[in-house]
C-alpha cells in the first residue's frame, strides 16, 4: 500500500506545486477582483482572460495539463495516488485547478465522454474540453426532491421520434453560468416504472438547444461563485436525438457510478490543500497578532488547536490518498473501481469535516478578519461546507460505509 | 431565582411573539429583497422606508418600543429575564429587533448616552434614538490589532485646544453604513502611559464630521448586511470638543464595561431564536422529503440530531436566562451587573455555538438549498458565526469563567 | 418558573449540605475500605454498621430524613426543585443518599408502595423502609433481551391457584446483595399476547422466597459496589399470592411509569454533585502540580477544559432543575408527571453526559492517580457511565425528546 | 511510503493473525479466571503457567518469537510498519503480547540492554528476558510529581563509594508485581543542579536488591492487572555498583527518547487492534438484540455510529502506519528514531482517542453487559484510557506536535 510518489508523480508534483505558489495563487485575488467589471458576472472581462488563458498556457507548455487522466490512455502515466499529491497542491488556488484542465465538472464529464461517448461527441465535446477551449455543466440535482437518494431524480426524458425531449428543472449544475459552457450531461427520468436503477438515463444536450433556459445563480454562503456559478436550470421541451443519450436508456446510474467515485476523491484531495492553507493562515495570524502579553499562539488552548489541525489533516490525507491506492488496485485488478466505494465514501465524510474544523479554527485565531473578504477562510469555508452535500451528503457515504461492515442478510 | 415571566412581561411577550410572527418575519424577505433596488445598497428605498417605518409606527402605538430599558426610569417594567425572552422572539426576524427600537449598537449606544451623555447629547442624540428617527454606531474594533485584548485599541485620540483630535481606522462599525446612522461613540487611546484600563477614553462624534471617511463595507460570508452594514472607517484628524468625551479621559473601560454586559446577552437571546428557528425548518425539511422509502427524519441519526438540538437549545436558554437573572439580582443588590459578567461569559460561549450546531444540522438537512438564497439558514449561519467574535471571542470569554472558577493567588 | 429554593427547601439545604460535607463525605474512605473485612463482601461489618447507622441516626434527629417524599403526604413539604438542590449536595458523597434515606431504589420503591401497595405492604415493607431497617430491590432489567424496549420483558408470570409464579432471571438488581434487602419488585410478564403495553405486571416478591437466587454481582468497571451491590438474580417456581400483584394484571407499565421519572431526576441530580466534585478535584490538582515552569492549570487548553466544564455543569443543572420544575408543575396540575416525561429525558441525555466529561478532564488532570484508586474518579466514573444506560439508555430518551418536538402523523 | 506488508510481513501477519484468533484469544478468559486461584494474585497458578508457557512454546516454535525486533540484528526480518501489522493482531488478546515475547515494559527494556547495556548485563538479564524467562520492569513514574515533565523526576540516586545508592518512591511500574520479574531498570536523579536534560541517569537494579520494597499494586478503574500489575515501589537505600548506570550520569534523557518511541507506537497498534475487536462486539450485539421491532443496528443513528467507528480506526491505523514508515526512514537515513517524535506524538494522541470513542459506543449498544465483566469491553476501556496518560499525556504530545508546526523563534 504505497501512499506515496511514484518517481513521475514526483517531478510532477513538484512543478505543479512550484506553478501553484509561485504564479497562480498569487493571480487568485486580482481575478477574483475582476468578476463582474464587465458589468456582468458572467462574462469574463479581458484582464479574467488574460489571467486564466496565460496561465493555463504556460501549464500546457510544461506537460502539466490533464493530469487526473490517471486510468486513461495518453494521461500522464500517473496513479491516483500520484494524482491525489498533486490535486492536493491544486486546492491551495482557487484558479489552479482550471489552470492544469483538472477542474470539475469536466474532468468527470470528459472521463464520461472517454468511456461512453460517440466518435461525434469525441469531436464535438471531448476535444475542445481536454484543449480547454469549452467547459461543459452535469446536471444531476433537482430542486424538488432529495437528490441525496439519485432514484428520486425526476427531469423527465420521452421518446419524440428517434430523438427524445426533455422537461424539468436542475439546479447546483456546477459551471453552468460559465460563458464557455457548451454542453450539459444530463441525469433524466426515462422509465419511471422500471427497476429502481434502471429507470435513469443519461443524456448530451448542447448548452445552446432551445428550451434551455439558465434561471439564476445559487449562492454558497453569498458567493455566487461567478463566472463559473452553481446554476439553476430549467428544460422546456428540451429536444435532442436518439444518440444523445450514452449506453441507452436505462443506463443512467452506471455511467454516474463510474463517473462520481473519482470526482468524490478529487474534491477530498482539493480540500486537503484547503485546509493546509488555512492551517497555515492560521498559524501566521497567531504569530504576528499579540493579546494579553503574548502572541495568539501562546494563549489557552491555540497551541493544541493547531496541534489537532496538524494530526486532523494528516490522518484525513491518508485516509484520500487509502481512498485513491484502493481506487488504483480496484481498477486494475477488476476494471472498475466499485470495489473502492466504501474508502471513497470514507474520505468523503471524514475530509470536509476535518477541513471544516481547521477553517474554522483559522476563522477564530483572525477574528472579524476571518468572516470578512480580507482572507479567503470564509470562501474556502463555504466552499467547504458544500463538500458535506455535493456528490452525495455525509448520511448517504455513511450508509455505505456501514453496508461494507455490515452487509445485509 | 424565577427564569420565567412577569406578568407585565407575559403580556408584552404575546404581544411581542404574535407581532413578529404575523406581521414582521413576512416582510424579512420582502425587506432583503428591496436592497439595492435604488442603485446603491447603501440607500433605503421608498419600499424599504415603507415596510420598516410602518412595522416600527405600529409597534409604538403597541407599546412595544425600547423593552430593551429594563434598567432605566421611564422603561417597560420588566426585568431582564423578561426582556430574554422577548428578545427570543424578535431573533426570529432580520427586522424584528428595530421594529421595536431594540437592535444593537443602539440600545448599547443609548444605554451609554442614559448613563453617561450630557444634556445636549441627550438632546441630540438620546431623543431621536429613542424614537427610531435617528442610527448610531459603536466604533471599537480596529484592523491593526488584536481587539480581543482591548487594551490593545490604538486610535489616537489627543488633546488639542480645548478639543480632542482623533485618528486611525476601526472597522466592523455595525450600522455605520446606514443612511440614517448619526452619531458614532469611539473607543480611543488617550494616555499611552497611563495604567492598563485607564489609558482609553469614550468619545462621541457625529458621523457628519469632516475626517470621518468609510472606507468599505466588510462582509460576513458574502453578506454586506446593507443597508446597515459592518463598516470600515478611517478617522483623519477627526476634532470634536472637549465635552464630547465621557466621563473625561481614561474612564474608556469604565463604560465598555457597563455598556457590554447586556449586548451580549442580548445578542444570545436573540441567537435562542435563530436556533428555535432553524429547528423548525430542519423538521418542516425532514418531514417533507422522501428518500430510500422514508421521510428524512426516519433516517440514520436524523431523529437523534434533532433531539440533541432540542436539548441543546433548552439548556443554552436557561444559561442565557440565569444569566439575564444573574444581572437583574447584581443591578438590584449592587447598582452594577459586573457581579453577573461570568454567567453572561458563559452564555457568550455556549449560546452561538449550540445555536451554530442547531443551523448546521438544519442546512444539512436542506441539502443545497440551505447553503444557498433560498433559505435563510446561510445568512443565520454567517450570522451566529460572528457571534463567537463579536464583543469578545470565545477565548475572551473562557477566561472570564475560568477567573470566576480559580481565583487568582 | 423558579428554579431556586424555597425558604423550607434553603434552611434544608444548608443542613444537608453541611452535613455531606463535614461529617458524611468524610467518612466514604473509611467505609469503602472496611468492605469485607468480615471476610465476606455482602456482610456488612460491625464498623459499616457504625458509621452508617450512626450517621443514619444524626440525619433522623436532625429531621433530615425522607426527604425525597415531596409529593407525598407526611414529606418535608419542599418542591422537585428544592428536592433537586438537596440530592446535588448528596451527589458529593457515596453514603449521603443512605445517610438520608433518599437513596436509590428505595426511594422508588417507597413510593411505589405508598401509591399502590396493600396495607399489608405498607406495614410489612413501607414502615420499614421508611424507617431505614430494611432495603428493596427492583428488579426490572434481565440479561437475554434489549431491556431498552420493556415490552422485551420475558419472566414470566403465571397464575397457579390463587397465586402467581414467576420464573426468568433479572440483573442490574441494584441492592439486593445488601444483607437488609428484604423484598423485591419485579417487573414480569403475565400475558404474552395482550397488547404490547398490557403484557406486564408488578409483584412484590419477598427477598427470602424460596425459587429465588442470587446467582453472582455484576460488575462496573471492575468495581462490585458491596455491599448494596448490582446482582443477577435467578426466580425458580417463585410463588407469591395473589394480592402480590400491584394494582392486577397488565399494569406493570402504568406502575413503572410512575416511578421512574423521579428516580431518572434524583440520578441527575446526585451527577451535578459528582460533576462538582470532579471539577474541584481537577482545580486543585491542577494548581498543585507543576510542569514546566508552570502549575499545570496555566498550560495548553487546561484553564478552558475548567471553564468549558464550568459552563457545562451549570447547564446541565439548569436542565435538571427545569425538569423537576415541570414534574411539580405537572402534578400539580395535571395528578400526574407524565407531561414531564421529554424533560426529564433531557436531563437523563444531557447529565450523565456532562459528568464524564467533567471527570474525565478531572481524570486526565490527575494522570496516573486519576485512574487508580487514590481519587474517587475512576469509581466516580464508572458509575457515570452506567447512568447512561440505567432506567433507559440514550437512544430511548432521545425517542421521547424527538417525539415531543416531532408529534407522530 | 508503502505502509502495507513486505512479503515477510505478510508471511508473519498470516501466521501471527490465526494463532491469536485460534489458539491465544480464546485462553484469555480461562487465564483471567485463574488469576487468585492460589490464594494470592499476584502468584502464578499451575493452570496460568500450563497456558501461558503451553502458548508460548508453541509460537517460538514456529517462530513467532521477539518479532518486536526491527532494527535489531538478530530480528525478524521486518520493519517498524511491518510490525505494526503484527502488533494490531497481538491487541486483540490479552495474552497474546507476551505469547509472541512482545509485552510491555519488556521490549523496551530487551531494547535498552542491546543498545547500552554491558556484557554482564545482557548475560544476566538481556539472555533470560529474549528467552521469556523472566520479565522486567521499567520504573519512571513516580507519586509525588507530574511526571509528564519527567525533568521533575525526583528519585535521588547518590554517589556511594563506586556505587550508588538510590531512594524514594515509583509507582505505575508496570509488570512489577509479576513474580517472574527480575529486574528494574530506573530513572533517577544524579545531578539536581546541572542542565534540564542532563539531571537524571538510568540504572539497572535486581529486582531482589535490599531496600526495594513493593507497597502495593494499583487498580486501573479497579482492575489490578495481576499476576504483571501497576505496582507503587519505595526504594530504601537500595545500594547498586557503579556500572548499574546505562551509559553513565546524566544521561537519563537520552535513554528514554531512544526507549519510548517505540514503546508508544506498539501500544498504538495494539490499541488498533482492540478498536476492531470493540466494533466486531458492537455489530454481533447490534444485530443479535432486538428493540422496537428492529434489530438495534437498525435503529436510531446505530448504523451511523458504527460507519464513524470504521472511518476513525481505519484513519487510526493510517496515522499509526504512517508514525512506523518515519521510524523505519528516520532509522535508516539518520540512525535514530528522533525525526519521527511528531509523528509518534500524533498517533499517541489520535489511536487511544478513537478506540475509545469505539470501546465506548460498543458498551453502550451492550447496555448493563457492557460496563460489566461479562464482555471485555469495561477491561479494554480501563486499558485504553490510562493510554491516553502512559508514555506521556496527550498534552504533552500536542506540545510536540505543535512544536514541529510551529519551530521556536
Amino acid at each position: 500500500m504505497d501512499l506515496g510518489l511514484s518517481a513521475r508523480g514526483a517531478e510532477l508534483h513538484e512543478a505543479v506545486a512550484r506553478m501553484v505558489r509561485e504564479e497562480i495563487a498569487p493571480q487568485d485575488a486580482a481575478f477574483h477582483a475582476a468578476v463582474g467589471e464587465t458589468g456582468d458576472r458572467w462574462k469574463m472581462s479581458h484582464r479574467q482572460t488574460e489571467i486564466l488563458e496565460g496561465l493555463k498556457t504556460r501549464a500546457r507548455e510544461r506537460g502539466l495539463w490533464n493530469l487526473w487522466q490517471t486510468h486513461l490512455p495518453g494521461g500522464p502515466g500517473i496513479s491516483t495516488v500520484d494524482y491525489a499529491w498533486l490535486a492536493e497542491e491544486m486546492g491551495r488556488s482557487w484558479l489552479a485547478p482550471e489552470v492544469f484542465n483538472c477542474n470539475a465538472p469536466d474532468t468527470g464529464n470528459m472521463e464520461v465522454f472517454t468511456r461512453y461517448g460517440t466518435d461525434e461527441m469525441k469531436d464535438r465535446w471531448l476535444g475542445p474540453l481536454m484543449e480547454g477551449r469549452i467547459r461543459s455543466a452535469y446536471l444531476m440535482t433537482e430542486p424538488q426532491v432529495a437528490s441525496s437518494d439519485a432514484t428520486n431524480i425526476s427531469m423527465r426524458c420521452e421518446r419524440d421520434g428517434d430523438g427524445w425531449i426533455l422537461n424539468g428543472e436542475k439546479w447546483w449544475s456546477t459551471g453552468a453560468g460559465d460563458p464557455r459552457c457548451a454542453v450539459h450531461i444530463v441525469m433524466c427520468l426515462t422509465d419511471p416504472d422500471g427497476p429502481r436503477h434502471g429507470r435513469h438515463s443519461m443524456v448530451v444536450v448542447p448548452a445552446e438547444t432551445p428550451g434551455v433556459e439558465i434561471l439564476r445563480p445559487l449562492q454558497v454562503f453569498g458567493e455566487d461563485d461567478a463566472p463559473h456559478g452553481h446554476m439553476h436550470i430549467r428544460y422546456t421541451d428540451v429536444r435532442v436525438p436518439g444518440e444523445a443519450m450514452l449506453l441507452g436508456p436505462g443506463r443512467g446510474f452506471e455511467i454516474a457510478q463510474g463517473r462520481l467515485g473519482p470526482g468524490r476523491i478529487h474534491h477530498c484531495m482539493r480540500a486537503i490543500g484547503m485546509a493546509e492553507k488555512a492551517l497555515e493562515l492560521a498559524v501566521a495570524r497567531g504569530r504576528a497578532r499579540q493579546a494579553f502579553g503574548s502572541d495568539l499562539l501562546s494563549l489557552g488552548g491555540n497551541a493544541e488547536r493547531v496541534a489537532e489541525a496538524r494530526i486532523a489533516i494528516d490522518g484525513a490525507r491518508l485516509v484520500t490518498l487509502r481512498a485513491a491506492w484502493e481506487m488504483d488496485a480496484a481498477e486494475r485488478e477488476t476494471g472498475t473501481m466499485k470495489r473502492a466505494a466504501p474508502a471513497i465514501s470514507a474520505a468523503k465524510v471524514l475530509v470536509p469535516r476535518v477541513a471544516l474544523e481547521v477553517c474554522d479554527m483559522a476563522i477564530q485565531l483572525h477574528g472579524g478578519a476571518g468572516v470578512s473578504q480580507d482572507t479567503e477562510l470564509a470562501r474556502l469555508w463555504g466552499h467547504l461546507r458544500t463538500l458535506r452535500l455535493v456528490d452525495g451528503p455525509d448520511a448517504v457515504h455513511l450508509r455505505t460505509v456501514f453496508r461494507a461492515q455490515v452487509p445485509r442478510g
